[in-house]
Order: C-alpha cells, then sequence, then structure tokens
C-alpha cells in the first residue's frame, strides 16, 4: 500500500501538500495511519503541471522523507495541479521507473492499491497494452500497466468510461488466476486540466479516499488519508465512486469495472 | 555500445580484471578504443560464480570508475568464472534492471551490440518469452529480451543453438521493421560450468572479441577489448564464432542464426 | 537509534546474520524493536574479514530491505569477522560517506547512539582529530568523528583505553555546549582479528546490547538486539562495559570515559 | 575539471541554457571541448532563484545526460537567474554533499578549477571556516570549503575583496605545502540579485571564462565554454578578472588574491 495527495486550484507550493501540513505526504512516508503498511520508504515521485501541456516529473527511489532534492523541489515550485505519491512497493523492483506518478504526453497517473497474482499474469497484462503505447512500459508495476491499458481504452475521451474497462480487464485476470483480492485501488490522475480520482475494490476493503476544499487557499486536497491529525472536515469518499474535480466543483459518479 | 571482458581459470580476485591492468574494464569505462562511445558510464555490473550455484550479482547505475563498493567488491572477492560489464546506454533507461550482467537461475548473460529497431518491436520480442521466463523480464532492454529468449530455446542444453535460434528471432523482428542493422553482437554467458562467448552481426561490423590464456594464472580473460596497451598476444575471433571456454580448452564453432 | 550485528567465528554466510533469521538485521531495518526508532531506512553498510588486511566495504543509501546487491553479496560471501549496520539518521544527510561502518586501515567501526550537542561543536571534533587521519574525515557524522579520535588515540595498541579517551573527551564536548544526553552508544568495532563491542551511556539509558554463542556454527553474534524472536538465550551485557571477543572467548572490562 | 554555466536576464526555461544548445551543459558533460576531461560524469547540480530569497537546488550524481529528472526540471522551470554545473572529480567521492553548487543561505557558488596539495592542508582548510558556518560544511571539496571561507569574509557586504581574501589564504595554505598548481579557477556565484564570476591562476592557465549577451532573450549566459559549436560572439574574460552581472549591466573589475 502507498500514500498520495493531488490538488487542484489557485496555485500553491507544492510543500503545502507535501511537507508542510503535520500529516504530510513525507510525514506519512514514515507514519501512515489508515494503511496496512505504515512506512512508505520505497521511492516517491511528483508530477506538477505548470506552463506545459506535459506535467513535471521528479521521481526518486530513496525514503521521501531524507531526499533534500524534493524538499528543495517543493519549496520552490507553485502549481495549480498536482499529483504526488510515496511508495511501499508490494513486490516490484526499487527503480526510479516502478515509482509513481507515471506519465505518458499529458497525462498522469498514481495509484495506491492491490491486484491480486499481478506476478501471474503480467505477461498477459503487458500483451493487452496497445502497440503504440508500448514504448512508455519501463517498468514492471500492476500500476503503469492499469495506466496503460486505461489510455488504450479511451482516457483522453471517456476518463471514467476507460478507466472502468482497464480496471475491468485486470480484474478479470486476477479472477482467472483466482488471486484475491483480485483488485483495491485509489488512483488520482489527470490530463492537466481536470483531477480524477477512483476509489473502488471488488471486495468490501476498498482503500481509503478523501477530499477537503479549502476556502483560503481556493483549492482543494484530494488524498489516500487527510493531511493534519484530529481534522474531521475532510469528506470520504464512497466506494465505487469515480471523482471529477474540476476547479471548485465536485461530481461523483458511480464507478463499476466493465465485466 | 558497451564494454565487457569474462574469465574462466584458477580463482582470481576480480579486481585482476576489473580494475588492476592498465586498460582494465574500469579504465574502459572512462576510455575505451575500440568502440564508438568511447565512454560507458550508465552503470555496470559483476556475476560471479563461487560456492552457489547460482552466480552472485552486483550492479549499480553509477559510472563503474567513481563507485567504491566495486572497488572493494572487486579487491575482495575471489573467483573461477566471472562476468563483468560497463555500460553504454543505447537509450533506455539508466536503472539497475538495465544493467548487465542479466542472472536467471544458475545462468548469467551480457551483451554488446546493437538490435536495430528495437524500440519498435519491444512488445513483440517480449511477447515471444515464454510465460515461466517472463517474471524475469524486469527492465527493458534488448539484451534482457535476448537472453530470456534464449533461455526459452533451451539454452541449458544446447547453448549454441538455443542462442542461434533466439539471435534468429530477434534479427527476422528487427529486418521486418527495416531497421539497420539488424543485429550486431558479442555476448558472454555462463551456466556456471563453462563460459561461452558469441559474435556475430547481420552486416560486415560484428563488435570484436578476443581471448588470452595466461599461463602463470592459469586462466583465460575472453574480452570485448584488450586489457592492457599494446599487448599483441591477444587471439581475436573471428565474426560468425561461437566459443566454449571449458577450464583451458577453446572450442569455437561457427555460428549462425536460425532463419 | 540504529540497528547493527556483528559476528566472529567459523566462516558463515553474512546471510545468517543479515538477512535469514527471523528478526534478522534487514528484518529489523523494517520493524526494530527495542529501539525509538522502529525504522532503519537511511542506508546500511557491511565491512567483511576475508583474504586482505584491510576489510571489504559495502555500503548504500536505500533501506536495506529493497537492495538487491545486498542480498546478493550476503548469500554469496562468506567471513569469519564481520560488521552490519542499518541506519536511522538523526540528522544528518543520508549519504554512503556517512553510512557506517567506517573503515580506516585493518580496522572497521560501527556504532548506535546519540551524542548531544554534536552540530554544536562538530568543527571542535574535527579539530581534534589527528592530521594524518584528517583525510578519512570524509562525512559529517559524530560516529566517524569518534572512530578517527580513538584511532588517534591509539586504537591499535589499547582499544579500550583508547576508546575511553575518545569517548571522554567527545562527552566533555557535549557537556561544554549543555546538550543532554551527552552520550549514549553502543559500538562494535575490529581490526579483523578480534572483535571488540562497547555499551555505555553517560545516563541511565544506554543502548541494549547483547551477544551469544552458538555451538552449531561455532561462533559468536553480538547485536543491538537479538535475531530471533522470543529467544532467551541471548546475554545481555551490563552499560559500561568493554568486551572483546576473541575466537570463542569473552572477555568483559569495566568502560569509564576518561573525564 | 569542470563545466558550468549561467544565467541573468529575463526569465527563461532552464533547458534554454541545460539542454537545448548544441553544445550545452548537459552536451558537455559527454563531451566538453575546452578542458583537459572531457567527460563530466561525476554528478550534476542546478540552483535556481525564484519567489523565494534562497534558491531551489537539486543535485544527483548521476551523468547529467542519463537523468530525466533534470531534463523533466529543465524543462519546467523558468527561472530569471540561475546556476547549474556538471562535475568531473578530481579525487573526492561522488556524493552529493560534493556536488555543486553549494548553497548557505540566499548565496549561491559553483567552481572548476584545481587547488594544488588540497587533500593536504584540508583540516587547515576547515578550520579556518568560521564556526557560525561550519555546519554548512557537509562534503570534502575544495569548493565548499572555498565558498565558506568567502562567506566568512563578508561575501554579502563585498563580494570581489571576500573572495581575494579567501583566495588568498587557500592560496597560501597550497603554496606552503608547496603542489602546484597553487590555485586555477573559474568561479560563479550569486545572491539572487546579482550575478558574479571570477577567473582567476597563480599560473598561466587560467580555465577559460565567457559571457554573450543575447538580445532576444534580454538575458546573458555566462560560462566556462561556449554553448553553441562555432559561434565567435563570446566574450572571453581576461584572467584575473572578477565579473559583476547586474541586469543587462557588465563590470570587470581586477581579481587579485590577498597576500
Amino acid at each position: 500500500m502507498c500514500r498520495w495527495a493531488a490538488y487542484i486550484g489557485s496555485p500553491i507550493f507544492l510543500s503545502e501538500i507535501v511537507s508542510d501540513p503535520d500529516h504530510s505526504l513525507i510525514a506519512q512516508s514514515q507514519n501512515a495511519s489508515r494503511c496496512t503498511t505504515s512506512t512508505n520508504a520505497d521511492g516517491f515521485g511528483i508530477a506538477w503541471y505548470d506552463q506545459r501541456a506535459e506535467p513535471g516529473l521528479y521521481r526518486d527511489v530513496y525514503p521521501a522523507w531524507s531526499d533534500p532534492n524534493l524538499r528543495s523541489l517543493a519549496s520552490q515550485v507553485r502549481s495549480a495541479l498536482f499529483l504526488a505519491h510515496v511508495r511501499a512497493s508490494t513486490g516490484t523492483a526499487t527503480s526510479r521507473n516502478n515509482c509513481h506518478p507515471f506519465v505518458s504526453g499529458a497525462w498522469s497517473f498514481m495509484h495506491n492499491g492491490q491486484i491480486g497474482g499481478f506476478d501471474m499474469f503480467r505477461k498477459q497484462a503487458d500483451m493487452a497494452i496497445p502497440d503504440a503505447l508500448y514504448p512508455h512500459r519501463k517498468g514492471a508495476t500492476d500500476s503503469e500497466a492499469l495506466f496503460l491499458l486505461a489510455l488504450g481504452e479511451g482516457l483522453a475521451t471517456d476518463p471514467r468510461g476507460a478507466l472502468e474497462r482497464a480496471v475491468g480487464r485486470v480484474e478479470t485476470m486476477s479472477k482467472a488466476v483466482g488471486a484475491a483480492p483480485h483488485m483495491r485501488l485509489t488512483a488520482a490522475l489527470s490530463d492537466g486540466q481536470k483531477l480524477y480520482a477512483v476509489r473502488y475494490a471488488s471486495d468490501d476493503k476498498a482503500p481509503t479516499l478523501f477530499h477537503k476544499w479549502s476556502e483560503t487557499r481556493r483549492g482543494r486536497a484530494v488524498v489516500s488519508e487527510p493531511l493534519q491529525d484530529g481534522e474531521d472536515d475532510w469528506q470520504a469518499v464512497p466506494p465505487g465512486s469515480f471523482c471529477t474535480f474540476d476547479g471548485d466543483r465536485v461530481a461523483i459518479e458511480p464507478f463499476a469495472p466493465a465485466s
């Protein structure tokens, strides 16, 4: 299990999410509360949108808490839309290519969760990636495969539908090898315009997903767990939801993988 | 183009090949003579056989000349059979998973060369890897794919034939996308008992391959370029050759990829 | 606080201490029991003695649990005397030069503990390092400074006395700046012949130190915490002790820093 | 010898200096022309000023050409004043703490050159660093020591004088140990307002220094060697010069270390 945080709104320093809060993403890398692995030290990454269509991408394999480059970057770079992730590997090697977010063109994607038996059907999942997208397959994670499958299913024009189809395909592969839990995910993704998030599981244990609007900041944080201790004003997203965050607007629709 | 050196014989310190000679592998990482890229600074690796069937494997993404761990390891570890490699990337990311040698079970493999248009048919090459071996596909290099294909073609029982079939399959893929040169390779591989090497190209520019027996050391070095300047007692292996080094014996057979 | 383990006896694979036991050093890097920081993910290192007077040294800045080089090395290399360490930084940067063990000539040294206010008197400590040893000052840790001071005090001829004098000098510096706790340490050190360990604190909270002889293995493990859960046959060393492990013999003397 | 480039003017993407030109700094990391070491692969760094008084700092130990984070950062971040460096180690370990630029408060500093016999008098140089600045001594390079000495000599109020005094002190130490060349340097430094550069040697081999105003870009590049091949409109700075670049203005004064 990993931890992640995303933001959409008026430009803020990345540090306002990544390192400043009591329970910032960097703090969660050492001591997460709401997931089975409290240490998320197998790499980190940030994708941020600024003046280009493609996001900037900074990923490395160190624990987030010990990387001075990350601290410096987070305190200098301002962005109106960004995704940040700390990783607890579920088996794949610690490698920059296996760190989230993954980026392809203007799209970025990050993920927390489990896909049962992925090692047993990774070749099948890789085969399902369209030829044109295969050069973007750099690592060996389930997350990158899921992202490329979703791109292949039409993420650009139908984000929810494409993700439902991609998750559906992978969940079917997992069921075929009989490894439970077949699918647990909370993911965030963006095309640089809107921020999307999904919470879903094939069983009743969907990883948590919260969001919160800040009036002073004029922006919204979307997170795998709240960024401050003792705060009760985070809105929990129910399982089986697909969220679209567009400016200050929130649309939550049902999310049901195609079977 | 990369540089590599291998050894079979009485046990020696790795440093006797890796760092001690005038034109050692580490020296070649800074200043190779016989290849188009004189700097080979995109990672390195050593696979050595000692007391276990599986080789030890040490790989990292730094230039070989600046890694104190490599120097220390090379001056401490003795082995009767080892493979060492310095990498000049032809495009793939600098990542430990993309560094040579590659290891699977008792087999190790390292490679210098080019496979024309590999990025265009990488998915096809990956799909040709047998399901049982696919979990060993950790990176994205042509070299690792070639190794796994050769394992799938029966490297364990017929090293030359398996490599001919694997090279043939990949060369055919390269020809299909029309990217020349289709195949240039010098590779070394081992099962921990014998050392094998191949020199081959689909055109007339096969990368160089040399070997030399040392009577004092009671062992043989097999290299992509000689380890000392001005030495003329290295034996050049002709293109289209498959070499088997077994103790002090050398067998050189023709190497012709299956078409 | 860090965790460490050392061994002296008949040669064993490093993995028998580093990765195989239930509560191996790698396991402790993720989940230590007897120290305030349960995660020790700010680098690791091994110094092992084999066929040369100087030990081999392998250190890196990753979490020990995620480094495939460490696993491979530990499963290949056998040694009759070695020191292994996992680090939880108390502030200094994550850098190979700040990872334990530290090595100078035949001597190796590793340390777990705290030296109160070290940042305030680091210059003073550095200045106390003899000129001839100053080139070995590569990083900025209190541990490396303490080691070089002890070498300067005559570690080679009087290990206990030299360490008492070095610890005494640093403790005096700490007292002068008034930052408690002035000194808490458990350290292990070796010249390649004998293994030494010390447990000491200027208050009543000396970090734990244990050792245990294995009859089957014909060797002794010396550790900051036991390597198996639920084992009660580890011998605890009392605070204020200097241990000399020579073959199967143990000598425990009082340790009192010169004031 | 290292290579570096700095910029002051209207904000540009870092990539316009770092990666886009024919002979960009990244290109120079692989193939520099005007220095004795054509490969500068022992790390790199960028310090850039943006919305805070302190610069952002991104440094790593890889060759600049192979770091995707650097490429991404350079293509996203815009700055009106920045320093960028690629390193060829003259002996000190490859470590982030030994990579340029060095930063202390608002000041940044980077350096190309040689200080004869520095290893022999490093302790003396370190001792000369004022106590208050000593916590900023993170690595072991001559460059960082020179920077901290200059800060101690009053860089904030008298940049040229402070640097003359610092260089003079170090040159005197070098002469005392008798290791020539005593001092060769081209350095760039900034407080976030102005950009300073110095070219000096104690013999007649001062490393090169050039600058060039771009009317279209409304900014000036200051470099150790020109960023395009075949360009003849770069202005060479004579040896023994201290340059102040303030907006589009250039002031060049004599630079003579205090003896």
